[in-house]
């Protein structure tokens, strides 16, 4: 098992730079008086497919020989790893076979075939999705991308902590989602190095809380086809980004579907962005945990915001 | 009447600086490639009560000396302005009291509220609102802010075409919605001055086109309570904007309110970014008439982002 380094974060910041964007930070008076916190919003919802795994996925795909190049990438995802391995393949002009639930959302697979990536339906649990993946990559011959436990997907989230970094000038923690642990892995890469004081903290739906359970446990524990609204955060933890977890997070807290529904709300009043139920996770987590934040500068990854806007959490079904 | 000019808005630019924020710019590259033309979206939406109004309605506060400013400002508006001038009130910390149709969004009343704003509702026509207003004028002893047609509020408005103009380095055409043309005029206060050549295009709701058979007639026609989704842009032209929509724009179109709700929807889930009805028609217009505007630079100006998320055009009634 390779553990990329801080050196292959900033080598992977210089190959990937001219195709992301660098994100802005927002902020809100009204949820830092409403948090006691003051937050740093990173909209990575804003890069061009909408999720940071573009970060991840360009890093890949611009790092192959030409050979494999040639032919092509091959991944699972619930939705944005695929899209932005899609779209990072288009860029480079190779071919990109992906497979995903067929319980994914409408939008994700809209914006996966958009962006040229052939799609492969299995069932919404973690054995179908593997099994399904194993014959599309053998008779595709695609390089696997896979969406988080990869090293090359690690470095490339990490660039986004270190613009978070310089751009709010220094925070006293910074609060990502966890699903299968890329986007944290990534932060904690970072800012072990580039700021070692600085908490990285997780946040988790309580209906999918594997990394929660395997962070107190000490040992991996997944779960197989678990529900949430936070539909991102659905896949277990692997022994990379274990080892990141297990090494360097602080703290993971969990948020009932809810409570990441109201923060969903509250961020898209009050901040006016467009942002997925599992972006909303770590605002749940800071108005539920509020002692532990209170005064404090907070870095919060907002890290996707591919919704339907058809079906809102909060519309009548 | 005293017409604002360009020393005007610098002097607003200097004097609101350090209250509202310098909003980013947001592109797409899927608009792009939908519209054929390069959009430069200024999100006026993030401003921190939500709209551009921000702008002229921090300028009249922090111009008021300090006797007027004892007892403070008065307006009527449909919402943003009235939210943007209880919020730049509550900044200086003088009162505010508004007047606003019993029918404006709940969104737009709880935010007033929010700020300190103190509301006295009236009847949704442009009558009943001047009739409530100068009896609460009277009672309260407040400066009137209009909101639109008041030459501070034209020069704060003119602030943000400024600021677009150096965030892209230059364009070919601004568009903005129009309702009582505030924003509009502003645009055209600065970029008559800065840019001549820059084309200044409005977009209206065909349902609320007064501005648009204004143009076309030479003359202001007004209309009582029309109707549309666009609800920040039902109020009439006044001899101010009047001034600046006959002397300097380039040209009005108008959209359906079912185009107001597809670019609405488009916005939101390609820029990612939460705003209104009204802040829509620019890119609906632009998707209607896109020979005008293919090939060019176009800033766009999202005018603001207060919503009621429980009742979004497109969820059924």
């Amino acid at each position: 098992m390779y553990i990329p380094t801080y050196d292959d974060m900033l080598a992977a910041h210089d190959r990937i730079a001219p195709h992301i964007r660098r994100t802005p930070v927002r902020t809100s008076d009204y949820l830092n008086e409403l948090t006691g916190a003051e937050l740093f919003f990173k909209c990575e919802n804003f890069q061009e497919p909408g999720a940071f795994k573009v970060r991840g996925a360009t890093n890949a795909v611009f790092g192959l020989d030409a050979d494999q190049a040639a032919r092509g990438v091959a991944t699972h995802s619930s939705g944005n790893h695929a899209s932005c391995l899609s779209y990072a393949a288009r860029l480079r002009g190779i071919p990109c076979n992906v497979v995903m639930p067929r319980t994914a959302p409408q939008a994700k697979k809209d914006t996966v075939r958009r962006y040229g990536g052939v799609i492969t339906e299995c069932e919404p649990s973690t054995s179908s999705r593997e099994e399904t993946f194993a014959r599309v990559q053998a008779e595709t011959g695609g390089d696997f991308v896979h969406p988080y436990n990869d090293p090359r997907v690690i470095a490339g989230q990490g660039t986004c902590a270190r613009e978070l970094w310089e751009q709010t000038g220094g925070m006293d923690a910074v609060v990502a989602p966890i699903g299968g642990g890329g986007m944290i892995s990534g932060t904690c890469l970072t800012l072990s190095t580039l700021a070692p004081d600085c908490q990285v903290i997780a946040a988790e739906p309580e209906q999918a809380d594997d990394a929660y359970r395997s962070f107190k446990a000490g040992h991996i524990i997944a779960d197989d086809a678990p529900k949430t609204i936070a539909d991102g955060l659905l896949v277990p933890l692997k022994d990379l980004t274990w080892h990141f977890v297990s090494n360097h997070v602080t703290e993971i807290y969990t948020a009932s579907d809810a409570e990441i529904i109201e923060a969903m709300k509250l961020t898209w009043k009050h901040l006016r962005v467009v942002m997925e139920p599992s972006s909303a996770v770590p605002l749940a987590v800071i108005l539920k945990n509020r002692a532990a934040f209170a005064g404090k500068r907070v870095g919060v990854i907002i890290t996707g915001g591919n919704v339907d806007l058809d079906r809102l959490p909060w519309m009548p079904a």
